[in-house]
This record gives C-alpha cells, structure tokens and sequence, in this order.
C-alpha cells in the first residue's frame, strides 16, 4: 500500500510523535513524505522514504516544529486538481494529512476530485491545533501543551507582577487562539476569579475599551495591580487587530497593546502588552505527556484506519469521562469536521472557571493551583 | 541581632531562594522584613519575623516574583537620608539587600551616611540579576534560570521558523540584558555559528540598519529563512529603541520591532518580532538547579557575614574552573561593585561563541545540543 503523508499549518509542540507514530507502522517502501505541507503537494515535493528520514521522524518525537515542512499555503481548487494528478502519476493509494480545520477541508476537497476522477484515493486526516478549534471532536493534540504554557506564564507572570507594583501596575498578556477563546481561558487554570487573572477575554464575546478600562480600574483600586489575559482574535469597539498579512491570510496580533496605550493614556498607570508569542506552540519543556501520549495515539489510530481501508474520516478525541479523565479515539467524517467550522468556547466556559478548569485538568498535566499556594497569596504584603 | 532585609529591582526566578536561605539562620526575633524594595526603606514599611511570615518565604522558594515586594524606586539622597532615620529608630544593627548594580550603589551610599551619622550599621548585599551585569563577580544567581530560558527559546523557535518557511521566513527575538549582552548571547547556547541563531547583535557593539539587513539577506539566501537575537539596549544607527519610562528609568524594548519592519519594507520578507518579555525572569520551570543552588547559597554565606560582623560587602560568586565547573563565595567589597558599574560582554565571548558556550556551561543546567540533534538538522528538508 502506498500511503503519502504531510503536515500542514503552525506546528505544536507535539506535531512530530503523531507523525513518527504513524510511519512506525508501515514499511519504507509504503510510504511517501508530502515536504512543506500543501505546498509541497501542489508541487509535487515528495521523498521516499528511508533509513535516514525513518530516523530523523524518530528523533524529532522530542522535538517542536515539523520535521516535514509545514507552513501554510493558499491551495486553490486549481492546484488540489493539480497535487491530484502527482498523487495519481505516483500511485499513492492514501493521502493522510496531520493539520487543523483548514487542512481537514483541504483533505475533504482532494476526496472529491478523487471521487470525481474515479480515482480510488483513500483519505485520512489527523487532528492537531493549539487554538482548539477543531469541530467534532473534544480536544486536538497539540492544544494542551500549548494551554500549559499559558497557564504557567499568566501565573508566574502575576507574581512578577506584584512584586513589581510599585513600578508597573498593569500588565496584559495576549495568547493565541485566532477566532476562539480556548487557550486564553486556560491563563486561569485552577484559579478562582479573585486568585487569577483579573480578567480574561475571548473571542467569543465583544468588548468596548470603556469595560476593559472599568476592569483595569476596579482591580488596581483593589490590590493596586492588575493582569489581563486577552486573546489575539478579540474584537474591540467592533475591530479586530492584525499584525500582518501574508498568503491571504490575516496575522493577528497587537490588541494587547491597544489595551496598553488606553491604560497609559486614560488611567495614567504604567502599563505592559506581552505576546506569549511562538514559544505557546514550540516551548517544548511545557510539553503535557497526556497530550504527548495522545498526539502519538492518533498518529497510530490513524495508520489503523489506512490499513483497514477506511477514507472520508479524521481521527477524533472523544472524552469518557470528565471528573477522571478517561478520552477514547473514534473517527469523526472529514464533512462533519467541514461543516462544524471553527469550535467556539461555550457559554458555560467562559462563565464559570471552575466548570472549565475542571475540563481542563485531564489534559494539562499540571496540577490546580491550591487554595494555600494561589498566585499571589505567597506574598507577604 | 536586628537585621532588616529586603528584595529591590526586577525579580529573578530564584531571588526568594537568596531570601529563605538567609532568613532561615537567624531567630524571629532578629529578622525585620523591608517590604516594597528602597521604597519601604523609605517609607517605613518593614514587618517583624513571625510564623506566618517564615512559612510564606519558605514556600516562596519554589516561586518567581519576590515575596517581599520588590520594584523600583528613585532613592535620591534625601530619602536615603529619610530612610537611615528610619533604621535607627528600629535600632537595625545590619541592613541586608539583595538586587543588582543599582541596589549595590545605594547600600554603599547608606552606609556613608550612617558612618558620616556615627551610626554603627553593617551593610551587606545579595547579588541577584538576569542581566548578569553586576561588577567584580563571575555571575549573579537568577542569570542562569533566565539564559537557559532564552537559550530554550531560541533552540525551539528556530524549529518552529524552519517549519513555517514557505510562510514566514525571519524570526528577530529579542532578550532583556539592558546594557549588556550576555543574555541574548545565551540564545547560541551550546550552538556553533552554523546551527543556531544566524545573529546575535549585543549592546557592546554598534549596528547600522545596513549591517543587519545583509545578514537576513545571506541567511535567507541560503537556508530560506533567518534567526535573529537582539539584546533590547541595542543600538542601531546610533539609536535605541524604549517602550517607555516610569520613574525616571527607561524601560528598553522594541528593537525587534525596527528591525521588522526594515526586513518587511526593504527585502519583502514575511518578519515577525518577539519580545521574550517578563517569562525570562518568572518562568520557572527553566530554573536552572545550579542557578538556584548558587541563589541559595549566597543568601547562607550574606547570613554568615552579617552574623561575623562583617560591612560594607557584596556576596561574590567566582568561578575556580570552567571545564569542569565549581564556584566559590567570597565577598567583594562593595566600593568596587559601585566603582564597575556595568559590566560587559567581554570581547573574546562576543567573537567566538564556542568560547562563551563553555563559560555558560557550568552554570545553564541544559545539555548542549549534540552535533547529530543541532537545530535545524533534525528536518528532512
């Protein structure tokens, strides 16, 4: 069986045990490595594989990035048809893709020209994401370890915070997430409103400057300090703020500083805009083993399904049980993960912290802050 | 024994160790404790030494910030004055603090007005710093922690950067140092020239605009995409970059951000600027065990000093050899700390990196990578 395999989209901090766990499965001479993600199919970028490369997929378990190239690329219904034809010309019998929502879709369209072409291509997608917004499934590897991270940045950031009051009062730490609230939300892991970050905010909900800066009031008055977690998707007074444009795709980022000058200007507090930046998707020391474990479980639950026959399906994590985390791997149809779209926060999430923090838990590998130790109570002010 | 202590200037990840250690040879009754940095001394913020003051600081080791309360504070000679008045009406027989260069500077100007004041004080200083740039020692305890998270980073992001090529293709990170190097030279950590950052600019020397952009042209060119690390006090065409100022310091930053725009606008290369920001010194799971066993060590040997009658010293930390590292505390005394002012990056540590990889060695607690796993090799690309 001739079986291509490629990663597509940011990397995460476990992008590669998925990888190395699938190919573990398979002989060198079924597989063929897809370089650059959709990219290197269109252009037909392709390696055998080989003792080398078997290797170097190995070594890479313990490493962030994506060993195979990844990036991203504007891959139009003109180059699917073209990166079916190299698939045809070499005989590939399954394209399997590790990558986020844009990657499933991109797998769902190459089925179809497959289909309509009367070419028998098996297609497989395998989950991974740090924004968590993977429709159809409970969480997507790569999505804990970045949540980690996070949440033991916004708690020993407050700390510094504090100590440091009589100099700085104001910081904002701005995560990632693009258009969903999961990973900023994670900052207040195992923290209660009062013991955590100040305040969060998400994509999911809309916020003026005037409530932000009532917030930032209403916490410095208190304890004379104030940490804000603020996700870079979030849209204030109606506008969203981007860094960048590149391959038709907007970078978001800098509302943490929008944040910052209003409180410099209108509360003439000295204040701190802080992106987590990269370091929330490569700092592979905050790597959580359950999300390790999982990445790897999903690349071998996925070599399953090509070696069954099956096609149409992304890999999926499904949770048992919540208060003893137990997840279980099904396969969830690529049209479903399709035509989910981007997986907001609920409501309840974004309301109550404990409710999300007990979801949480299972995932992150760290464990709740307690009542004795909470950010900020070993303080001695 | 009245001994008054407290923690001044940005934390380090291991500044409370200094503190419990110290604080853990000497009686309540003996320990007053400053809170807030100079600006308690000033004002007369100190607490007395009780149970739940000692269980606070011992727990406080395992956590970044500084549980006494730390900052910055413009301490003119009139509050010095102010404060001294303060200590002698405590009866504070030894004032002990532990910070960096400025704080070394005021216990010496303290200390010449209890004398001038006929006032018998001992003074006694704590180094801590991640900027490594206090005068007469070989390093100060909380560098180690904050250049193993900076060397971390840089390992990580470059796999991250080769990944996303076809997509972004230079990465500038920028580190803390304020006017010296050392930290964003740790980025190279363990590193030839080949393998990791593509640059390091360092605030010991001078950049044009011109400079820098040719190094990204001729990484570009060869690999597709470039590394750079910048110290934030780097000057570039005679210029450097501040985000603010807040009593009467200047906060340093941005430069990251000149130069990503220049590679945007000048080349047409997708540039992203990252400030590590405050996870440098906060993060704690970077800690470096030696780092922390150094930072708790200085405190026990400041505790010996004060308890021998000793004044007018800094802790010092020498180093014995650096192949097979060991250190030694000896107590330099506090003129020539004051006297050294900032202390650079040697040249022979900027020129050849192998060289200041072996000095950090000792101190970093993080394996060097191995030729066969240098970022970057470990890519099939």
């Amino acid at each position: 069986m001739r079986v291509a395999i490629g990663q597509a989209g940011g990397p995460t901090s476990v992008i590669n045990e998925s990888l190395a766990s699938f190919v573990s499965t398979f002989s060198d001479d079924d597989i063929y490595l897809v370089l650059n993600g959709y990219e290197g199919l269109a252009t037909n970028q392709m390696k055998a594989m080989g003792e080398m490369q078997r290797e170097t997929i190995e070594r890479s378990r313990g490493e962030p990035g994506a060993v195979l190239g990844s990036g991203r690329y504007d891959f139009s219904p003109a180059l699917q048809k073209q990166a079916l034809a190299y698939l045809m010309e070499r005989r590939i019998e399954a394209l399997v893709f590790i990558g986020g929502n844009g990657t499933m879709s991109a797998l769902h369209a190459v089925q179809h020209l497959a289909e309509e072409a009367g070419y028998p291509l098996k297609v497989i997608g395998i989950p991974k994401t740090v924004d968590n917004d993977i429709a159809g499934i409970d969480h997507a590897p790569g999505f804990g370890s970045a949540a980690k991270y996070v949440a033991q940045s916004a708690r020993y950031s407050k700390m510094d915070l504090q100590a440091m009051r009589n100099f700085e009062q104001v910081r904002i730490l701005e995560t990632m997430g693009r258009n969903v609230g999961w990973l900023a939300q994670a900052s207040g892991y195992g923290m209660t409103e009062e013991a955590g970050p100040d305040a969060i905010y998400v994509p999911e909900r809309e916020y003026s400057l005037e409530t932000i800066l009532g917030d930032v009031r209403r916490a410095w008055k208190e304890k004379g300090y104030c940490l804000l977690v603020i996700s870079e998707g979030v849209t204030i007074n109606n506008q969203q703020t981007a860094l960048s444009n590149s391959r038709g795709r907007t970078i978001l980022g800098g509302v943490s500083k929008v944040i910052e000058e209003a409180v410099r200007e209108k509360l003439e507090l000295v204040s701190r805009a802080e992106q987590l930046g990269m370091n929330q998707r490569c700092y592979y020391p905050a790597v959580s083993k359950v999300d390790q474990q999982e990445a790897a479980a999903v690349g071998t639950y996925a070599a399953k399904l090509v070696q069954n026959g099956e096609s149409g399906f992304m890999v999926g994590v499904h949770r048992h049980d919540t208060m003893n985390y137990k997840a279980e791997l099904t396969r969830v149809p690529l049209q479903i993960v399709s035509d989910g779209g981007e997986r907001l926060l609920p409501d309840t999430y974004i309301e109550e912290r404990k409710a999300y923090n007990e979801w949480l838990e299972g995932i992150i590998d760290l464990p709740p802050v307690s009542t004795q130790t909470q950010a900020g109570s070993s303080s001695i002010l």
